[in-house]
């Protein structure tokens, strides 16, 4: 390949989208277009792209093409209790889709952390969200139907925090969060649509009843450039 | 290249790695007699140990060849003020080196956030930091030396929230941070000694004093393997 045209077509896309001649959202030309423009393979095209969606610069939605990505969400952890409220205070359009719901028997891992015999039925819930019609992140969860009787009648696409407070009267209160820079396991690249390898953000969050009961444990993959994590400690 | 072997190379480490015959900090053998017993180029083993790399699972030293990463150090932002404490405290060996100290003009940035007139000294470090001589972090601080006059005269590799203390009966209090999952940039990949492209995790961070002036402002770029943050939230 061509070096020299390579890294003009990066250098073009990069000036574009930083001085917002190409806006958060919009539509690159396609592959083969580009390829014209830089005497460039496809191969090499879509590899220049690739590097681009690394740098979070622009992303690939399957069989659309590629667009300039927007910028990311805000979650503050203590303050964000739910992904509808803060998507939504930020000017974005939240969407939840739920890909798998089934009663499980509790494993000894969920059942110690939720202080259940083991082999317990929990729910497990495995979703998509989407902010602006851009799937950002999958989770798996598993929730303690023994504190939540009858929850799995209910539509779980919707936000869980208002639906425990809505039919169960209980809210988060504490939880425990760790957040890992990874590269993305096979299952989230595929779910998102993004190029296989890239990185993402792994977030595990325990939440707890106000008795210091564990309602759920919640498992996120999400792609590197929809969020950033803000917390403020204060003494 | 033969997908099979590939494949049997991944899965032959990733065993021996979890059942810890090759236990954290072990060598690897060289890529050429990976290569004769997996019949794969070296240039198919060097893919195929990048792979692992973005898996966290090996790591690369310049010139000594490959080994088994450590476990992930935990952060808490709430209860960790020095890297040196929690890196000890944890069982490891931190260490410090300086790659630059210099006295600069702030720009307006860093001005406005330290409520100073642009154009006023600050100092500038840049620091890499190493756990068990591996190193895992590159840092870019600010320094607020109006709030800290003579600072650039001390060892700037030890650790600064022991210095504050010592020298100026200060202490950092509250902090505002962010982090974000990010594919490394060139001059942390190259620091680090990492193969380009692969992801990590930037934080950044403001420290205040009792009375809110910033004292100061770090850029951190961390090898995804080697942290893992961690976040009580208490009602």
């Amino acid at each position: 390949m061509s070096l020299k045209h390579y890294r003009h077509l990066q250098e073009h896309f990069h000036s574009l989208i930083r001085n917002k001649v190409l806006e958060a959202g919009s539509k690159l030309p396609s592959e083969r277009e580009i390829g014209e423009q830089f005497k460039l393979t496809r191969v090499t095209v879509r590899q220049a792209l690739q590097s681009l969606e690394m740098e979070g610069m622009v992303y690939r939605q399957n069989r659309r093409g590629w667009f300039v990505s927007p910028p990311a969400v805000v979650y503050d952890p203590a303050a964000h209790l739910s992904f509808n409220i803060f998507v939504t205070e930020q000017g974005y359009t939240p969407h939840t889709e739920k890909l798998q719901q089934t009663l499980v028997a509790a494993d000894s891992e969920v059942a110690t952390k939720m202080n259940l015999a083991v082999g317990t039925p929990v729910l497990f819930l495995h979703r998509r969200r989407y902010i602006d019609n851009r799937p950002v992140l999958i989770e798996k969860m598993y929730i303690n139907t023994t504190l939540l009787p009858g929850i799995e009648e209910e539509d779980l696409t919707q936000s869980l925090s208002q639906l425990l407070a809505r039919k169960y009267q209980m809210s988060y209160r504490d939880m425990d969060l760790s957040f890992k820079a990874t590269s993305l396991p096979e299952e989230a690249t595929s779910a998102l649509g993004i190029t296989a390898g890239q990185s993402g953000l792994n977030i595990e969050r325990i939440n707890y009843t106000q008795d210091k009961q564990v309602l759920e444990i919640d498992y996120e993959y999400w792609r590197h450039d929809a969020v950033t994590i803000q917390i403020a400690i204060r003494d």
